[in-house]
């Protein structure tokens, strides 16, 4: 294993504490897992919760900060958070409006999160959840009953960030962001594996010219090893059954997201999203907003998933309203 | 070779083209390996021009916007762009104010923006150009008479286009640019090679136990072969050459910018910089900016690199001044 940490036990306390030194202005670490806004909690406003394993960075420390989420609780290297982090992080941005738990569908996280939320009750404070489950891969998996919650989380967290702070309530949030999670749909690929530093071993190794259709964001096994393909028909395969699930139709706009598991190459995502463009054209489907980088990704994991959601006037223009945080920044 | 490609032949061009597709409101492919923003040539501002081997993404085209480079250049990976192809970037964002091209000192690319500077004086276009150095881990290099340019190239770019966005000349532009370049000192680490697509086997091979300290940004040897060790001595190891180089001293004040080479995750240059900040305490010396992530890139090389800039007032407001690109975007 060739990582540049110090003991795996401590690898994810000492990287929150190097981003919040990185970003001073915008997040501090108030307890260990428990990333907050900088002026949490705003009075009023409805605060915005997310949390799940580490190991998938920037997701979901690196989207604190106006205009997004409140409070980020990561767990240890792909594991759930406890649910006294989370109920740290839901009290800690609590303004008097509610908080939103934004949960990606792993049984762990769904489960902490609502002990969590029942918690919080007992506390008067008003929470609901939102199940992110967008990946179109599998129905049941390794970790989760039904549809794991990957790429489209990021989007949930955009969309119903500008929403609350633009000072929504809690329910018009809540609204929000389960027509984000009905517009979103996804799937990855792997091309390799990745290393959890506390297990020093690969999660699963690849042949070299093998790849995994389908593959979930902790290495979870996909639909098919599948030869290694050109961008192109990768490409194809991760569509159609995008496209197909939803489905989306001639005439849809739609914001296309190509992710980085962490390993692949800037270089190779703009390959991909220019062949996904070219696809989406040749369907009659408009590109109209986009993002590509390694925003939710499994360690240093070789490989891509794309995200497509339907996008509409309402969401269009929540998707562009300002943002300020370690790793999505507007510059209007 | 496991890559998200199509063929390797094509692989600058497609990436450009997806790029350009993914920023349509930002920039555009003016022709083969030349980019340039959307609304160039900006009349009677300065254009500023980088470009280099391609593989080191976002460097340079994720840096093309308002606030930073007019154009960019990238050659095939990792060779330097020809002389064509920097005129015809040079005459694009040519707004009558002169051109300033920002060049990393690789022999190739030296002698390339030479050449291209000699044609456009020919045109009566006023070039003047600037070399980044700043990598002090060693004098000559495999590619290069004298140091090689990394991590600072960055830095130049931001801060000598802020100026020219703000109505700089073209000599107070080159005179901002020398600032940087002077002030800045950059080294890096590998953990692992880097495969160019159009060899197909790995640059260098590093055993389970090793790591390259001083490696180039194409896998040029470094300084030396040493056994692998725990992040903070490897920041120790590439921290105290850059401070004594310049010298850094204490009362300092700095930029700290902790670069991923490509291949290691976020959580782990968080925990790299998390050891710079306390190392640079340590020695009195105050973090005053900081910039985090997979910006000068070596395709999926594991690995990354430190580079240090003394600020002062006139600096610090140029780093803090409103830039939109592709790879970095500020949110005030």
């Amino acid at each position: 294993m060739k990582k540049l940490i110090n003991r795996p036990e401590d690898l994810v306390e000492e990287s929150l504490a190097g981003l919040a030194l990185a970003q001073p202005d915008l997040l501090r670490v108030v307890a260990p897992g428990v990333v907050v806004r900088i002026d949490a909690p705003r009075r009023g406003k409805v605060g915005l919760v997310s949390g799940g394993g580490s190991g998938h960075e920037p997701l979901h420390a690196g989207f604190v900060g106006p205009g997004m989420l409140d409070a980020a609780c990561p767990g240890a290297v792909f594991t759930s958070p406890v649910p006294d982090q989370i109920l740290a992080a839901t009290r800690a941005v609590d303004g008097g409006a509610g908080v939103l738990h934004i949960v990606k569908n792993y049984t762990g996280d769904v489960m902490n999160f609502e002990m969590a939320a029942e918690l919080a009750a007992a506390d008067g404070i008003e929470v609901r959840a939102v199940t992110v489950a967008d990946d179109v891969a599998v129905q049941d998996s390794l970790y989760t009953a039904g549809r794991r919650g990957v790429g489209g989380t990021l989007l949930v967290e955009k969309i119903a960030g500008a929403a609350a702070e633009a000072g929504a309530d809690l329910a018009e949030v809540e609204r929000l962001a389960r027509r984000v999670c009905d517009g979103a749909r996804s799937m990855g690929v792997a091309l390799s594996g990745c290393t959890v530093p506390a297990v020093g071993r690969p999660t699963f190794e690849l042949a070299d010219d093998e790849m995994e259709i389908g593959i979930g964001i902790h290495g979870e096994p996909g639909r098919a090893r599948v030869p290694l393909a050109p961008a192109a028909e990768v490409v194809r395969q991760l569509a159609e059954p995008i496209l197909a699930d939803l489905p989306f139709r001639a005439g849809d706009g739609v914001l296309a997201f190509v992710n980085g598991m962490g390993g692949t190459p800037l270089i190779e995502l703009h390959v991909v999203f220019g062949a996904l463009h070219r696809l989406l054209a040749g369907r009659g489907i408009t590109v109209e907003r986009s993002l590509v980088g390694p925003y939710v990704t499994s360690l240093e994991m070789a490989g891509c998933s794309i995200t497509l959601l339907r996008l509409d006037d309402e969401l269009r223009r929540l998707w562009d309203a300002p943002v300020r945080t370690a790793a999505l920044r507007w510059g209007r």
